[in-house]
């Protein structure tokens, strides 16, 4: 069993072309033995996004702090603390900070994706 | 995509013998086409606790709201709002809410546990 949080998780910046202002950290994942999922937590500061793409797997996302949009293809929808949102595979989506404050969001992707 | 929250998902009472003060909903689950994984939502009353078990699926815990204990094998652990928890497979654990408001955490599970 493993217990972490937050405050315990080493954060990297996403280099990923297309992504701006944001940063990962990886609190239960392949490291510990997590056998099928993965759950990664991005930060995305005010201004910030991931990529406007599309890939294969899936996302299981939950919002923990702030507000920001999710596009859903090329159409907004509003996002903020508290909401669950389930990407599809080959859904084109992206994640924008359009807030005064950090967006952060849990991502849980198969753990060939993490 | 599938945009949801808490306030908008059924909740439903969790009969499992062992549960008690338990109830449960499915934010993301296979009736929204989720592949892979499922996030169930748990609620316990104070005082309330889920079943002292084990099962060949793991868990991926996220603690929402309020503090309570996970049991590691019969070792106490303490959570509350804002940890994570990898519970593996075939580890013996259970969830019991020692605190004074509800205890409400995230469960990933693979789909056919959901």
């Amino acid at each position: 069993m493993k217990i972490t949080n937050l405050q315990q998780c080493p954060s990297s910046a996403v280099s990923m072309d297309g992504a701006q202002g944001a940063s990962r950290q990886v609190p239960i994942g392949k490291a510990d033995g997590a056998p099928n999922f993965s759950i990664r937590v991005f930060t995305l500061e005010p201004g910030g996004h991931t990529p406007h793409h599309q890939h294969e797997s899936e996302h299981l996302n939950f919002v923990l702090e702030g507000r920001g949009i999710v596009m859903e293809g090329e159409t907004p929808r509003s996002v903020s603390a508290g909401d669950f949102v389930l990407v599809q595979p080959h859904e084109k989506h992206q994640y924008r900070n359009t807030g005064d404050g950090p967006l952060v969001f849990m991502c849980m992707v198969p753990s060939r994706y993490e």
